[in-house]
């Protein structure tokens, strides 16, 4: 990645593979599918299933290359992100697609923009559970999570998530490969895109702890400079919190 | 607090009592017990035992108080802070008392303004342990967290915590009843403090997890408009991390 | 101030005298004398005249101390600040009061708290005015400004000023000696403050720049924690902008 | 850019052109022409003169769209920037090429990467000139000017400008057209770029305020993950103070 130098450690992220570890939060609802379908480039369709569907996630990671060297650095390793993901089908296949994503560093930005995340800058916040005192939830039924998006200064989003007992699966809008484009306008004016990749990628090594479910409540707020509220719900489906490790390193082009 | 407004919601922090639930990772090291010594107030002196054990404290907190509101909008919950804390003798007592902390949130800062920790704005980072995936370090012998400090700019202190098993304790040094000062300069030029208060405070409900133990690194950086430096390592004692829960709600006025 | 050192140089704020230098957007409007009034401490009453007028202030600073050691190293000079000033009246005089403030530095904020300001976080911008360029307005009739607070990841304040020419002030609200509380409750529960001081200042050494006014609008929205939406505007005055300099050397204590 | 959405007003910064008006401090030094010769890509050479001239220039710009709609809502419109430039020669030209960048803002960060500028994040400030009070210098002899670098809670520079009197120009290292590298690595391992071009573009309608020079000091200070340090100064050239306007719109690939 950028910048390319001599020793090569001072590119805004180190190559691949990259570790994560961290905590999910998802919220699952359905949208009038048009609104989703307005999301999708040429050549891609709706899921042919529930294909309103949509998942907003809210995640804290701790992630690090194959050196671990980030880990002991940890300004260099922890982050917090919130996307959206919803279904779609490309070439026979249903994918997992996410459409949009904030995140609050910039080798969190940069490796968004690597795998085709459409990353931006926010600040996000996300309840924690607890195993000692008062200050929070435990992981048990009735106890109440609450996550939050803000960009620009202003709050994009904010959810909340009322347990009601443990789940098989945290949801099933982002359980798929993901599709992705990986776009990079020309340099000339009205020349059309340099890059524009269709690819597709899945973890591996992928380490999951138990899983939970409840009741989710969303609300998404207008902004300039962001559509994301065009995404309102009209009927939630649920919520799930889990511990999730994973390892990404590299996809495949699919066009 | 302030500001005070007509329905009282409007304050820096809500009225105690206050709840905390948070990790906790502690370097206790010896410095000169000169550089000790300089940092207390008249009246109070030097610890008879071990006059030069100094605790350097990484902390990331969920916060609330008893409406308990603030924990499904984390982002008036959540904090980090870094702090030093000394012992020291005042009236035939021995107490903790914290001498440099740095906050990164304005309730904390507000509320440690109240309690007499002497609060600056920082960035604090620590790593955290994990229970899935790869992306840190597990609770357990041979596993290792860092742990820094930032503020105006310039990197102020990093820590490194190589575990080597478990611990009744996590540490002596913070253990005992803080006795801390409440400061505020007269607005009138040349005429002393409005307030001079020595206080003490001890937390109640406190909720500790296992401790854990290791060996433990520390290095100071000097900057202008700071002092941490000169409380330089002559002998490291040991690092510690724990969970910690506990709740404040209110102390004594000694002086 | 805090942390009192050995050296005197690790404080959140070096002492007085402090040397202010900035631009200054300001908004003035009516709202309901009643709702100013909900904002005066026991013994402070509304002013006859205007009782209802607001100014939203918004201020671009870079401040030091005598030493202008800070100036150099920016990061310690410059800060933003959005406030809210009020007038009232005090043994037969007629003073101005800030009654919410946000900064984005914690010397600002440190500062505040010494002299009565009720300072909390936020995030402050204001369109610059420019003199190169096509990025920004002039000063000049038709141009326009926008100034905008979030705070706790919310947007709580919008203003917008559209210049008409130039003006002989910047507004009547702030333009009184300040009369504002210093408070620190006690440590002890249910003991009431520990520091409570009505005290007036006002700055030395004022050096304006020209005065520009115009059309202003400003929409204020609600937020948990925060009651700056109940000073609705019922009515606009006017906006002004003016380049600010100034020195804070004390005040005095009324009672 | 991303993300693409329904009405296109979600991308992470608009189409261009875009302009920007702002203040610009840059400091140029020699470093040991093999420094710079280590950052070039295949291809591209060091200029036949002065081959080891460094500019590093620090910003504070104001940017909008044609809309201008950011500037009155100026935390879109508003952000900082550091950045190290060298010259180099490529097909007979001399050009000037970005090696370093950081910025403060992800709307800026987008753009670098579609101009080919390897843009990071950092925290970056710089000294205002003042017109009013004393809390700053004046645009004249003997007036002091700082400016500071940090990324991932380590500084990375600061330098000191003494200003000695007007300028014909602000500096020759950042004058010509630059010469950038758009990279993007592919999605499949081992695969080499998806995208590696050379483009080159310079700014149009530049708009120059008066120069000022003086006397420049710069200090690099190493980190993990950063590589400015190895360019460090032989011999210190000058520094430079101006305002600039300009618009980009648009550049042309070479290869």
């Amino acid at each position: 990645m950028l910048p390319r130098t001599p020793e090569g450690r001072a590119s805004i992220v180190p190559s691949p593979p990259w570790h994560y570890s961290g905590d999910v939060l998802t919220i699952e609802y359905r949208t009038d599918p048009a609104n989703v379908e307005a999301l999708l480039p040429p050549g891609v369709a709706l899921a042919d299933e529930d294909p309103g569907a949509v998942a907003i996630i809210w995640a804290d990671w701790q992630s690090c290359s194959d050196s671990l060297e980030e880990l002991i650095d940890p300004v260099r390793s922890q982050y917090k992100e919130a996307f959206v993901v919803v279904r779609c089908a490309y070439a026979g296949e249903i994918y997992s697609r996410c459409v949009y994503i904030w995140v609050d560093k910039d080798f969190a930005l940069a490796r968004g923009w690597y795998q085709g995340y459409p990353k931006k800058f926010g600040s996000i916040w996300m309840t924690r559970p607890i195993s000692v005192g008062r200050a929070g939830p435990r992981l048990g039924s009735g106890e109440v999570f609450g996550a939050t998006l803000q960009a620009n200064d202003r709050r994009l989003a904010e959810a909340r998530l009322t347990l009601s007992g443990g789940s098989e699966t945290a949801g099933f809008v982002n359980a798929l490969p993901m599709l992705h484009s990986r776009w990079m306008p020309s340099i000339e004016k009205d020349d059309g895109d340099s890059l524009a990749e269709l690819v597709t990628m899945r973890s591996r090594d992928v380490d999951l702890g138990p899983a939970f479910t409840g009741e989710a409540d969303i609300r998404l707020f207008d902004a300039p400079g962001e559509e994301l509220a065009a995404l309102e719900p009209s009927e939630m489906i649920a919520g799930y919190w889990r511990q999730v490790g994973a390892t990404f390193d590299g996809g495949s082009r699919l066009a």
